[in-house]
Order: C-alpha cells, then sequence, then structure tokens
C-alpha cells in the first residue's frame, strides 16, 4: 500500500518531534538540544513515524468505510432520522471520547499545565473558527446546485486539494518541494481522473458563478483544514484530548443551534433519536472516529497527508464496493489510481532537504 | 511548451555530443579529451542542445501535422489511391532527400569515410532488420482487431510508451531516474486518459489473446524503434544521409514487393499515381519529413524525446483540432494534458546525475 511510503514524509519535522516527545509523557530532554543523532532521537523518529503510520491508516480506512456506510444506508433506503440530530451526537461522542480520554490521563499523571481542562480566552478564542468556516462553506453547497450538478460537483471539490496545498504553503509557511508540487497537481488530477463518468464532461459548461462558488468552498475547506492544524500545533506540548475536546464542544453548540432551527418540532413530538437504524448508529460512530482521526493527523502530521489519506481512502471505497455491490471500475478510475499511486511515490522520495 | 525542456534532457550524454562535433564537420579536438567544461565543450553542448531541440520541435509539428491531414483526407472522403504506392513514394522521397542532402555535403566537403555511400556487409546488414519488425507489426495489426475494437486497440498502442522505455534500459543500457521512470509511467496514463472516450471502457472486456497480441505489438514497435537508435549511433561519426539512405532502401525494397503482391493490376491497369490528390502529395511529404525526423531525433536524440515529442504532438492536433474541425474537448482531455505536461517537467528536472 503505497500511502505508507507518505508518513515519513515529514520526520524531519522538529516541530512534530516535540508533540510526541510530550504526548507519551515521557520527555526525551537530550534530544532537543542535541544536534547528534543521539540514539534517543532515532528512538523519537521511529515512534513518530509509527505514530503517523497509525493515525494516517486510521483516517484512510475511516473515511473509506464512511463512504461505504454511506452507500449502504442509501441502498436501505432514505433517511429516516433528523441529520440535525446525527450531526449534534457526532460531536457529543467526539467531547465524550476526550473526556473519556482525559480521565484516564489525569489518574495515570495527574494533573499538569498541558492536560488541564480549564483554558484561557485566549486560547479557546481560535477554537470556534473552524467551525465557523465549515459552516459557512455548508450554507455555500445549497446555492452551488443552482449553477453546477451532482456530477460536476464531484469533480469540482477536487479543488480542495490544490486550494490545501496552496493555503498550506501560505499559511503554516511550510516548504513543498518541486517534485512534492508536482506530485500534488498529479494527485489532484488523478483523484479527478478515477472519479470521472459518461455525465462528467457536464463541469465544462459550469457558468461563471459555479466556478468562483467552487474555488470560494474549495478556499474555506482548505482555510478551515490549515486553521485546525494551526491550532493544534500551537502549542505542541499541550494534550491533544483537551484541544479536542473545545474543539468539538463548539460544534455540538453549533448543531444545537442546528436543531432548534430546522428540527424542533420533530425531536420535540417523535424524540431525540426517532428513526435511528443499526446503520445510523454505524455511521455517528464512523464519524466520530474519523473526527478524532483527522485531529490526530492534523496534531501528529499535517494537512497534506490529511489529503493523500482521504485521496487513498476514496480509491479504496470504490474498490471494496466492487465486492460489496457489484461496482465496476472504469479505466478511467485505473489510471486516476495509477497517477495517484505515482503522486504518493513522488511525494515520498521529493521531500525537500532539511536546513541545518 | 513543455516540451522544449525535454530536450536538453541528455546533455551529459557523451556519445550524442561526439555526433554533434562530426556532423557539424568541425571535430572539437580537445572537448573529449578534457574533463574541465571548456568554452569550446559548453558550445558543444549549446549546439547539442540547439539541434535537438530543432529535430525535437520539427518531429513533434510534423507528427501532429501527420494526423490532422488524415482527419482532412477522411473528411475528403475515401482513399482513391494505392496506398501500396503511397508507402512506396514515401520511402522513395525519404531516399532522395538522403542523397541530395548527400551531393551537397560531398560537394563542399569531398567524399570522405564517413560519407561515402559505399559500405560493407557488416554495416549494411543490420539496416533492415527495423523494416521487418515494423512489417510483422503491421500484420499482426490485421489479426488483433478479431479480439479488440478500434477505441480499444487506441488505448492499448500506449503500451508502446512503457515498452520503449523498457527495452530502452535493457538494449541500449541507458538509465532513467527514479523520477524519469515515474514519469514515464505518467506519460503512459496521461496520454491514455486524454484518448479517453465513451467507448473507452470496452478496452477492459479484451480477450487474453488480444492482450498478447498488444503486448507483442508494442514490444515489436519498441524493439524496432531502440532498434534504429542502436544502429544510428552505432558509429556516431557517420554522416546522418548515408545511414538515411540504407535504412530507407530497404523500405523502397519492401513497398515494391507489397506493390506487386497487392496491387499489381490496379498500377498497371490505372496507372501508379491513380487516385492520387493535392492532399495526398501533402500526406506523402508529410511523412518522408517526419521519417527524415524520427531518424535524426534517434541519431541526436533518443527515443525517449521521441515518445514525448509524439505525446505532445497528440495532445497539439487535439487542439488543433478544435479550431480546425470544431472538435470538443473532453475533461479527461484537460485531466490527460495536465498529466502529460507534469510528466515532461518530472522527466526534464529528474535526470540521473552524470557518473564521473
Amino acid at each position: 500500500m503505497e500511502y505508507r511510503r507518505v508518513k515519513d514524509q515529514d520526520n524531519y519535522d522538529d516541530a512534530s518531534q516535540k508533540d510526541i516527545e510530550s504526548v507519551h509523557g515521557k520527555p526525551l530532554s537530550g534530544v532537543a538540544t542535541s544536534n547528534l543523532p543521539s540514539s534517543g532521537g532515532v528512538l523519537a523518529k521511529k515512534s513518530s513515524w509509527r505514530l503517523k503510520s497509525v493515525v494516517t491508516l486510521a483516517l484512510t480506512l475511516l473515511t473509506s468505510s464512511q463512504a461505504i456506510l454511506i452507500v449502504w444506508s442509501k441502498r436501505a433506503g432514505k433517511y429516516e432520522y433528523s441529520v440535525t440530530t446525527a450531526n449534534f451526537s457526532v460531536e457529543a461522542l467526539k467531547c465524550a471520547f476526550s473526556l473519556a480520554a482525559l480521565l484516564r490521563i489525569w489518574k495515570s499523571q495527574g494533573v499538569t499545565d498541558d492536560n488541564r481542562l480549564s483554558t484561557s480566552f485566549d486560547e479557546v478564542s481560535v477554537y470556534p473558527i473552524p467551525a465557523v468556516l465549515y459552516l459557512v462553506k455548508n450554507l455555500l453547497q445549497y446555492y452551488i446546485f443552482a449553477y453546477v450538478d451532482a456530477p460536476a460537483y464531484q469533480i469540482l471539490k477536487n479543488f480542495n486539494i490544490i486550494s490545501t496545498g496552496i493555503l498550506y504553503r501560505i499559511i503554516l509557511k511550510k516548504k513543498l518541494s518541486e517534485i512534492q508540487w508536482a506530485a500534488f497537481i498529479l494527485l489532484c488530477a488523478g483523484c479527478t481522473t478515477a472519479q470521472l463518468t459518461s455525465s462528467s464532461d457536464r463541469v465544462l459548461q459550469t457558468p461563471f458563478q459555479g466556478w468562483v462558488m467552487a474555488i470560494v468552498m474549495a478556499l474555506l475547506s482548505g482555510f478551515a483544514g490549515v486553521y485546525t492544524e494551526a491550532i493544534m500545533k500551537k502549542r505542541p506540548s499541550r494534550n491533544i484530548n483537551v484541544q479536542n475536546f473545545w474543539l468539538y464542544i463548539f460544534g455540538v453548540l453549533f448543531n444545537l443551534i442546528a436543531i432548534c432551527v430546522q428540527d424542533y418540532d420533530d425531536v420535540v413530538n417523535k424524540g431525540f433519536f426517532h428513526g435511528y437504524s443499526f446503520i445510523t448508529v454505524l455511521m455517528i460512530l464512523n464519524h466520530a472516529l474519523s473526527g478524532i482521526a483527522v485531529s490526530m493527523v492534523m496534531k501528529y502530521a499535517d494537512n497534506i497527508v490529511k489529503v493523500y489519506s482521504t485521496s487513498v481512502a476514496m480509491l479504496l471505497t470504490a474498490v471494496v464496493s466492487v465486492f460489496l455491490f457489484r461496482f465496476h471500475l472504469s479505466l478511467a478510475f485505473f489510471l486516476g489510481s495509477t497517477v495517484v499511486s505515482v503522486s504518493i511515490y513522488l511525494h515520498s522520495i521529493g521531500k525537500p532537504q532539511p536546513q541545518k
């Protein structure tokens, strides 16, 4: 599996190195001050690589099973439950998971400055911003369908890949090598190729407003991702579960408002969990775990790894669907997968030289 | 135009360096023996780069106009002329061009060992081999259509790219860097993507025999190309027009046999040039010039440059057809072109380090 190679791309990244030290609760002092590769440094690198691998693999598998669950639920019939309560449940579950993890850490390590839940206004004030950005993007989503049909929208969504790369470069000031940029363009072209259907060409008839909205949406989504990474990495020693709790609590809040505005009557009359099936519960669990995996990729890896991971997940979904739903893979899918595989390979061999 | 970058890929190649020195009739002695980059070496490199650029550009333009002439002639109606006489005329014209160029060289430089037409059996014995290989490939072409339809064949022809790369590596023992191999896979995927149509997926239903024949044909065509390069470069100082003459004279011979076997009655009854139109003459002229351009690319550049050149020509043809024949470009075409462009970029930046 080619995406394994992606994961060691940032081993030279000192910032993420520090994260690992703190998250394991055993700061390897001496590593940070020594320039020579000590055995502690090698160990830390290895453990960083392993952590990155695990979270990336988890995100890939969760994302691809997400898509499969959606297909499965669509085959089972229409959504009977209210989408807003499901979204609320996802955010609440993520909060609960974060708190549970924190309780375990407090028990074993005691409460420290890095893992205490209480926070300053300065620290917490940036946390609602990604949620707001995604909200605006989701609102735009309703309007873009006035100009763009569904297959064309599927194609235009791949702008996300490019916008994430550009904002990652500009906002986080991280460098990609020339080869990695080339790989990123290939990733975008490859994903789009793999998704080509007989109706994809309609995207070429997209009116100007459609292009603008697609680009704005890609920028919003890319900005939200990059902003989340900035938040998670701003204070590397800060426990990820505390960061997650504050990130998700705003999700809980926003979705509570959405329930009140959209589905208040339904919830009052039919109950909060009306229409939930086994598959609904699975989907909520999957979304919650995927959300946590995204946070972990943001803290221990980066947005680039996230984009590669979700791209591979898209391909994986299609392959699994052949067996589960007797999907037929097109020639375009094979060509796109080839291009994505080469892109992953190029990204891994094209890492910029560490500046000493 | 991205393919410009391709041309300087092999500047480090000493063999082609020597070709340039001799073809200009001014051997730059001292360059070959000196390891330091003298101003003579720089000049020779510059002149080598320029020659490569010109022949590659010529091949690209000739190949793309070739395809346009074919579309034009198809639009004008069915072929009224006999194809074998046209092929014969192409080979004869190439011989004539080579002889004319030789006459000019003999006048200005006198007859030397390198530009004399007389040859040994050892030298000339290898010249019919590429012609024979192409003959076998063309015969196979009739049989493959029993297993593969035309759109699928169009797709399978892109195996040529991969087979050329592999045989170039094995037979000519020239190295491509890891990035250049990745670029070559991308070139194949990109060209195929650009040619995708709604009926391309039929290629996936190709029976086993079809795949085998397509692979054999790709190997034959790749082998013929690589063999021609080996012939042209075996004696770098040998004048290219002499080499071309011996290469083409076997083409004249083989096509004469083909006329006797296939079109003898037609030629005797209606005349050799029956059914020739202005466009037929243009196509013959174009084929002759393209053939000479291929020879020059083989001598002064290599098979890899040839493959890139013809790939770019394919894209160029499609773009020009938009204006000439109101063709519509598909999304797949744009994606494929993007992948091909990135491939060319990667090929140019990925050249292996010269071994000193």
